[in-house]
């Protein structure tokens, strides 16, 4: 009786107060549609960095803000496109916004952590083409095209490059909004600029006006920044870590017969054999977000599991466990003698599940996939990195790795 | 066992990183043992702004996060005061910031929206006041100096009046913070500028240097304006409100007997019979976040009361009851008449209440309670009011009033 | 024979950089070709805010900078009301653009600071129309549209009102980069928030919709602000006051026989008789700058004339006279007295003309000349100071005055 | 009888607005007194970054904002490092923050620009150490210490390396105030994180703590990017190079007898030999500012000699010449037909004077002098490229270098 209140007329805002981007304005009535239902809506509960917050304090924003902020972002370049000469239609307009709006939906609590944790092969693109689709039962097909350019079938090709590419308006959203809410100013970039810079050469693919070869320098390096200082901060990816060896080791549990307290769709997942997704998967999926984690990573403080009840303290007291990092994998006689200290400190014997590597590695430039174009003056595009303008892109097309070791806190205190 | 990890050493953080202040030192060991204590952590779960992240959906910053600003912005204060001759000891430097960061420790889930409705008669300030000895009991006496400079019992009065009164650091910090997160503009305030013009005259009173009266009189109006726009939006007033009766009712309907989910010490609160406050509370109580509220408010969605589960889904899925704005009372027929059409709409007797008035009022600058005051170069202090160069101040000391009247959506539209 | 050098083909800049709007774009080639003239390239050397950098450092910002500005929010400003439904054609695009491009053109050295010095009985804005037309000559006619907008003579009201009103893109456009340069954030508003608020109404008059009311109050206050902190200060009303006293003395001087070094065209108006404008005049005043009078001043320090050279080291070696400041006009006897006191201090018998009352007054919202209207919902429109929601417009309907005695600071020495 | 004036008592301002760092205090009365000196109240009138205003019309801020920029960043570095264990006297905070205050006094019109064009073979490095001792005469010794921090002979070598290093105040100050004012984001460095974490070693020598590796290797990237972005901007070394031949040509035209406009003073040194200065030399250069200059080229533009008023048309009116930018030398055919294409299309014969290659070159990071140096948490430091962490500083050692050619705009036209 109640299930289509949400469908019922609302109060349309038709300006949504973003501190990032300053107002955002939603021009199209099915924008406004899909913001409301409720499966947009549970994004408000999923956080965008996951536990960063633990890091950096100021990181509490959502995948529902960042949705917004890069719809937003969207409808910007495209009217820079059009005041450069490209004709863009309104239909077009509706397809990209609404593709951009929806590309996370399918994100499930803790986003990227937790992928393919709840329900094994399934990540979060895939999901949120399966959840397009649903809507677009809903909304009678109006979801066609957006769909269509999210999967990068449409035939003009700038559309899926603003969606998803080394520079598509995702990235510029989620660095601006992450720089900007975790306070770390070195990830700061001026999307105004870089938009303003975005063209549509001859064939229909993005390219960049070529005088704005250091606004996209500045966008590789500040992108490189965040990772390293932000995204994998040597506690952030600790923190990540524990939260998937949490799920691991209650999934872990149950399947041993223990009976962990939890909310009652958190718990049909933590019960559920492998198989591919049924209907009820999907909707009890929809219920979940940050939540159900938090509050049973809360209870399970008080586990009976040692291993369970130890992360779930450090997480929700951050207490975390000690991390040292390296350019070079752990020795593994050093790895070893972290182990046995944890055993003796603990007097326990499976210390190892204790003591782990991390690894994390980026490629801040990838001229394979997708390279970045300019446009010359001369009309003629050329990459990035051949450009005779350019200062660092050439040297950033290696990947960069870093290892993180981590154990329990108190034996390096007996140790030191 | 496992109870006393989080007395262990910690990673001591010396730098946070805060979009707001840019970075928070954090200059005495006492203070990071404080934040690292899980009553402080607790602070990271509970809202600064409550559901106004349902209006701005930038409003997602933490309680924590407030503590530690306006502890910053206590600490630049005091070193302000300082550039200026005013001698502050060590100790009282110690004191003031551990008073201003525990200030709001007895918050329970979502701030003033349930203060009282877990534990009757008990608001926050109590509360933090009993928190405040709890820790300097574990803390071996070296809280005693904030806990004195708290209650206003220290002799150098200006220490309280940067914790407590209407320029003190708690608003100074708050202002700006929800400001900056919420993206409102007209609440930003340039702290720096105010405590820049922070004295102590020669009684020891926080005074404002006389060429700061724009600065202060800004302050005024800004707050002012974050109050109508953001504080007391009638969409904030009303989620607030709806808070307040989802909680309201559940406990009613646990006193009739309904079975209602809960985590277990929500269930506790929502059971718990009038009384003064236990240790068990107390413990409990510490417990409890906004994540409880939330979770609580999922699954009551589905609840067999339909006034219950009506809120809840209002709420969860941001669908909320219609609301109507005046500076006058509404005319009771014009209630009485909402009243019915939600009676015929749902087919239930009970209508009234889903048709509710909600009052707010403001007073921009308070005369009476701690009026503040200019030091002017002859070295004497005035009342802002009566200042030759004030321009508004004089002009916004009386109170202002709204009513809001919210009714269920739907029948609006069978209205129109 | 090289004079037309200026008409050659330029190096297009199609997009410019200002600290205060981001990019500004320039949409047609006719801005461009304005922009491009001497006449407007002159404003390169006017500063926007006069001798305001001698109190405020960081002021050194010019009209050149702020008439781009304003164009660009005016372009911005019609974006948003197309967006809002309302046609506007190119030509009237490029008309309302051009207009507020050229609106300050005919201001002279020092802006309105030594407005009719030069040529008594011409104010900025006969002049600026006087080049309009000079300059529609030359463009064979594409300016007309601009300046019949300007003039108010153009059918649809709302043109004229962005240009000229107390909510024209003139004024957002200053104030927001006077407090940007100057550094005082209480001037600080958000152009953006504002303008997207604009509207036009039935009668194509310009509106604002209902709830922007607080973006309007913050936006008069701001400015409020702006005149008593920074345009209003009492050594910024000195510094203007001294420019005027020395161009008056100089023409004195001159009248009187005296050779007083300065350039060409400055030595010109110096000698020139009231009479009404000649080419010759506009010529030369169209070759004059706030150099040409920085430049002269500099070498009346050292003239014979003891008042005179006074003044410029004042205004040079900025060692400025003393000022008071009151809400009420001094007494005389204590006028008298600093004059007595000058005259001994100097061994002069004109003292008095050290001795000054400098008066300024403000309306911080003029209900009379161009209102501010607010749209409502139901579509009718109401003027802001009736608004059930207005804070404070209601109260800034009323003038504030401050008078400022100046007189040397060497006799307030003797007396002190 | 005036000389004097300047010494008498001053409205002691103690707090300056600056757009850039917020307040800025001027905590010792020595400061003051230089501030107030004509010496130093003449930098207002020297631009920062001297005509590129003509290519970013916000940069008109001057050497004086600078220099009180760089003497409160100079502040808040010695604040930190107090706040670190560092101990530093209060004599030695007044020396370093008068050294940085009078590092540019030596400074004449256009600074860098001009330099050795007025007076032959003096650096303005030179200069300003002779006014600083001219000062100290003046202000009875107070400035010794200072000197000896400017000179590095102060035995404490991290009071020179704030003042003159790789990573000193200056540095900090002018990047970020003309990032500021230009409105080149990609410039933009966060100071007070950079500050923050600056420390002493052992040895008494300024190093980095390791966390801030990103933060410096974002202070290079910005830098890199300003210099090529801004500084390098083939525009901005066009117009620094005509200012050049500007003067150079004036001083030509003067040694052959003709006879040019210009203020006394800067006839003075056009019409001076070389040879080493005089008092009279210095005195007349401390009246010179920009002003000087920008009037005399107004009054060339009228200039019989072509050459001359074809470059004072250039700059005045900004009508630049064409420029193209290559990163090897031109080939001399291509120039050799540039040159005759402009005799032909003006119908002279020293068309070379108007064809000129122009070169910039940068090494982002320079190992060699005065590389930064980490601290690592074990108290050992480590230059900045051997870190483990950096990412970027090693790929920036390589001195980068681009060409510029300019010749006439109209010879092109007539090409194409």
């Amino acid at each position: 009786m109640f299930a289509n209140i949400y469908l019922s007329m609302q109060n349309k805002l038709k300006i949504i107060n973003d501190p990032v981007h300053g107002f955002i304005r939603i021009p199209h009535e099915i924008l406004f549609d899909v913001i409301e239902h409720p499966y947009f809506q549970r994004l408000r509960r999923i956080g965008q960095t996951g536990l960063l917050n633990l890091i950096f304090p100021g990181a509490t924003h959502t995948r529902f803000h960042h949705a917004l902020g890069a719809m937003h972002l969207m409808f910007t370049a495209l009217e820079t496109l059009r005041q450069k000469g490209i004709k863009i239609t309104e239909e077009e307009e509706k397809g990209a916004m609404l593709a951009i709006l929806m590309h996370d939906i399918g994100h499930g609590p803790f986003s990227h952590a937790l992928e393919n944790m709840l329900m094994d092969d399934w990540h979060h693109e895939k999901l949120s083409l399966l959840l397009m689709h649903k809507l677009n039962e809903e909304f009678a097909g109006q979801l066609s095209l957006a769909i269509e350019m999210f999967q990068g079938k449409y035939h003009r090709k700038f559309f899926n490059q603003l969606i998803s590419s080394q520079l598509d308006v995702d990235r510029l959203d989620y660095l601006n909004r992450d720089s900007f809410f975790t306070g770390v100013s070195e990830g700061n970039i001026n999307t105004q600029r870089i938009i303003s810079m975005m063209n549509v050469c001859g064939e229909g693919e993005l390219v960049i006006d070529a005088k704005g070869v250091y606004s996209i320098e500045n966008f590789l390096t500040a992108r490189m920044f965040m990772y390293w200082q932000v995204y994998y901060h040597k506690t952030s990816a600790l923190a990540e870590f524990l939260l998937v060896k949490i799920l691991e080791r209650a999934k872990y549990l149950v399947s041993q017969g223990m009976d962990l307290p939890a909310g009652e769709n958190l718990k049909y997942f933590l019960h559920r054999a492998k198989s591919s997704a049924t209907d009820e998967d999907i909707y009890r999926f929809n219920q979940l977000d940050d939540n159900d984690i938090i509050h049973a990573m809360k209870s399970w403080q008080n586990s009976e599991d040692f291993i369970l009840s130890y992360w779930c303290q450090c997480v929700i007291q951050r207490n975390l466990p000690k991390t040292v990092i390296s350019t070079r994998p752990f020795d593994p006689e050093f790895v070893e003698e972290k182990i046995k200290k944890t055993n003796e400190f603990f007097g326990i014997d499976n210390g190892k599940e204790l003591v782990h590597e991390i690894k994390r590695k980026l490629l801040p430039y990838d001229t394979e996939k997708q390279p970045i174009y300019l446009l010359q003056k001369d009309g003629k595009k050329i990459r990035l990195e051949e450009s005779q303008d350019q200062l660092l892109s050439g040297l950033m097309v290696h990947k960069t790795a870093r290892y993180i070791l981590t154990f329990p806190r108190d034996i390096s205190q007996t140790i030191s």
